[in-house]
């Protein structure tokens, strides 16, 4: 696994890396409340769609942890109160929602009749949700396999990786799994504007798993296809809707057009719990508008003039019609979507 | 015309606004020798097609103005030298060779019998380039209008405005004279990683106007386009090949393909002098990769971790499928380009 995990649990703490500091300072925050976990998924300390949904579970266990009721009513209503204060955290990855649900039905169990029955059983499930989140990464890089070609170069978008999920990631786990196999690919990374997860957060995984690669600018991935040749696109997901529309980073939407216009293969890869068979298509998913300082600064520089207007959605929709396949833990889907989608969802793994 | 001018003759000096210090400084820098203009361009201190001919021009001048040479064969030898040192400063943008050219060939007039003579003679061939290039900047305005419809919404890619060129601007030119026509425009600005002239310099300049806008991240335009609605995308162009494939900043290619795939009509905005018909398609054009510097960092804030490996490539080319129309000070060409702008280039303005 890697030399870093983006949550445990410890000592009665959420600890998280904070990615925002990244890849200049490496710094561990504990967090004891489930507020305060809600607002680090919001900031950004921690982000991908996996590594939210575990967060998220973490969150619920401290308010188990921390709980001053004396009953287990009155921690029903702490913990319903704390589902909903994460919900709110960020809108678009479905992780979040699906891993606060989880946690929710496990905890409705009549038979629990302790404040510390509860708490056991919170930190059971999110223990089971992270460690399942592994497992499931290591089973979609293995689905992938047959898809990547020997000498592959690659264009990866944002970060999927170690830091995007409990450990060792999904599409960037793709990428990790084919250099481990030995099969000489070379990724082109994305800086993935305005937060720079790809120049900040991939480059600091490559560079550490010695995976080659480049950092290019986001607009660049078109050049790099028509001029250098690349053999496919792997993104991961914030949301899949049943009709295999992809809510993704924002980008990603460019980047497949770009790639389908120059034949090559656009993959998504993410665990079925970022299928969300309620969403019927994309135009239903909700993205989420983040600050402008994202893009007026980088760091402490500031880019733009003051007072510039700013355009900052944190997402893009990117329409089934551009997705070469999705690779899930349960398998690889193809169009049409709607059925490869639903056929999974209810597939053994 | 705007308060700022990026090029001006000043007392025997070339004197250009330093681009890279906006928008937090303006500062004026003075320059004494043909090879420090050279510099200049290549450290882009002035950038964009137009203006970098314009300072081409100058820097021939300050040969002529600082020479030793007490003959005129002498003194066209140093002109040689430095019209090689200035070819080399950029590869791209094909009006810097142009500029040169035009000098160069008014300069070997036989007539031209002294030291003096060819000074005032560089000097008023250099002033009328510069002349011309704001009038040309005003005429692909006007040819544009029809093009523009009331309300608007255009995407701009990189700075093709009055920083960009002597004065007014091409593709930028086209927006503010719609928005002082009264057309109510709004222009959706790419930031153009890496060295983010839309978000530095763009913005700058619209801000000046009263153009209203907001700054998006360059991989955002597919976005805009299919949830917002986008009305036309307007570029300049660094060189136009004979067929209409059109070498501009990077990310031209990748906005062209997105706007072709939402139906968005896509203009290139340039002067005739952009327009190289001895380079028959985009394949031949030398596409300049720069520092990496410029995707590592951002002012002096640093990006990517340490000794991160960075693509940089400068400009990309458009093929002319993806254009739906070229805009000159002669006339908008339309597809098929070989006749159409085969037919401008010999066209009286």
């Amino acid at each position: 696994m890697s030399a870093f995990r983006s949550i445990a649990w410890q000592d009665g703490l959420v600890v998280m890396l904070d990615q925002r500091l990244l890849p200049h300072e490496t710094v561990y925050n504990e967090y004891a409340t489930v507020t305060e976990v809600a607002e680090a998924i919001r900031d950004m300390v921690i982000r991908g769609a996996p590594a939210i949904g575990a967060a998220a579970a973490y969150g619920l266990v401290l308010v188990c942890e921390h709980t001053s009721a004396n009953t287990v009513a009155l921690l029903r209503e702490e913990l319903a109160r704390g589902a909903e204060i994460l919900r709110q955290a960020r809108p678009t990855a479905v992780n979040l929602f699906w891993a606060v649900e989880r946690v929710m039905a496990r905890l409705a169990d009549p038979t629990i009749d302790s404040v510390e029955t509860m708490r056991t059983a919170a930190l059971a499930e999110a223990d089971a949700i992270a460690a399942e989140d592994v497992a499931i990464n290591m089973q979609i890089g293995r689905n992938a396999m047959p898809l990547v070609p020997e000498g592959a170069t690659i264009i990866h978008h944002c970060n999927t990786g170690s830091l995007a999920t409990v450990d060792y990631g999904t599409a960037l786990g793709i990428i990790r799994m084919a250099h481990e196999e030995g099969k000489g690919v070379f990724a082109l990374v994305d800086e993935t504007r305005p937060r720079l997860q790809g120049g900040r957060l991939t480059a600091y995984e490559l560079k550490q798993y010695g995976v080659p690669f480049k950092v290019i600018a986001d607009s660049a991935s078109g050049y790099y296809m028509r001029v250098h040749g690349v053999d496919l696109c792997v993104v991961g997901a914030d949301r899949v809707a049943a009709n295999g529309d992809t809510a993704n980073k924002i980008g990603t939407y460019n980047l497949a057009v770009v790639a389908r216009e120059n034949g090559v293969p656009f993959y998504v890869a993410a665990p079925t719990t970022t299928i969300d068979m309620a969403t019927l298509t994309g135009d239903e998913i909700e993205i989420e508008e983040r600050p402008d300082r994202e893009v007026t600064h980088v760091g402490t520089w500031q880019i733009t003039p003051d007072d510039t207007p700013v355009g900052n959605p944190a997402f893009d929709v990117t329409p089934a019609k551009y997705i070469t396949a999705i690779i899930t833990e349960k398998g690889v889907a193809y169009p049409p979507y709607e059925e490869s989608l639903a056929a999974l969802m209810v597939a053994e793994v």
